[in-house]
């Protein structure tokens, strides 16, 4: 039972890109799965772009000027930094008790989610079920999918509610 | 918070098949997500094999006598009865008081769940990430992949750990 058992340490992992589903997951997760009498830890990843994504050679063979690569090094940081307090605005709007880490990585969602969720096997992987826009995810198929079936701890998929 | 929020009724919907992970996944939600002071209910939901599978005329083109057709129905009968005897008795391992409900259903695995998921919607699907054989996987692909893709409310995949 929960309110036994939560005395062991449990480390949740909650995939979160800004998007509102992924805000959506994490909400979730805090009313359903966290108790405030837990030892539980939640740690927020948030995969940034690939670097590759904006390499020096743009599509037409021009190289971008180190100005515009340090203008797109320091957008792509903020936005990391504003979705992680977004994040954790949503987890101290739960509870301030709640232990909150956070952690930023470059690459392709799937391979960041798989491989840090391989590295520190939390007890728990929670996602939204949309890691993509909808173009992106028409070639490359759904993260979580993609997650579910490959990570081998529980995996949480939470879809927002359509109305 | 759990320990604030579960005094509403959650209704939890666990898909079990007999099969050691389906059992895994059923532990695990008790433990990790059921808590004693809660209003939760635990649904049991098992699918035995449509009725098509053991129609009244076998691959050699002979009919079943009514009387195979009847141990059929009666062997079938019993494997559903063992199966949710085994699952109660995991969750009365855990409390007396957890309210447990059971459901039996004819067809596939993949449509039964998704169907039983969109009448009763409940607040969480619970499932084994095996729910098939390894052959009939390979054809028909992962039960609980097919499930998070298709149903509406949120899915935790449980995979057993490998030692």
């Amino acid at each position: 039972m929960a309110d036994v058992e939560t005395k062991e340490e449990r480390m949740i992992l909650v995939a979160v890109d800004g998007g509102e589903e992924s805000m959506y997951a994490l909400s979730w997760c805090l009313k359903n799965i966290i108790s405030s009498n837990s030892n539980d830890t939640l740690l927020l990843l948030y995969s940034k772009p690939p670097r590759v994504a904006y390499s020096a050679l743009d599509g037409t063979g021009y190289l971008f000027s180190s100005d515009v690569m340090t203008s797109m090094e320091r957008y792509s940081k903020e936005l990391a930094d504003s979705v992680m307090e977004k994040a954790k605005r949503v987890c101290s709007g739960y509870s301030e008790a709640i232990k909150v880490e956070t952690m930023v990585e470059h690459g392709d969602p799937r391979d960041v989610i798989c491989e840090v969720t391989e590295k520190i096997k939390p007890q728990l992987l929670v996602m939204g079920s949309h890691g993509y826009g909808l173009i992106k995810r028409a070639f490359l198929g759904s993260v979580s999918n993609h997650c579910a079936q490959n990570v081998k701890c529980p995996v949480l998929i939470v879809k927002m509610p359509r109305h």
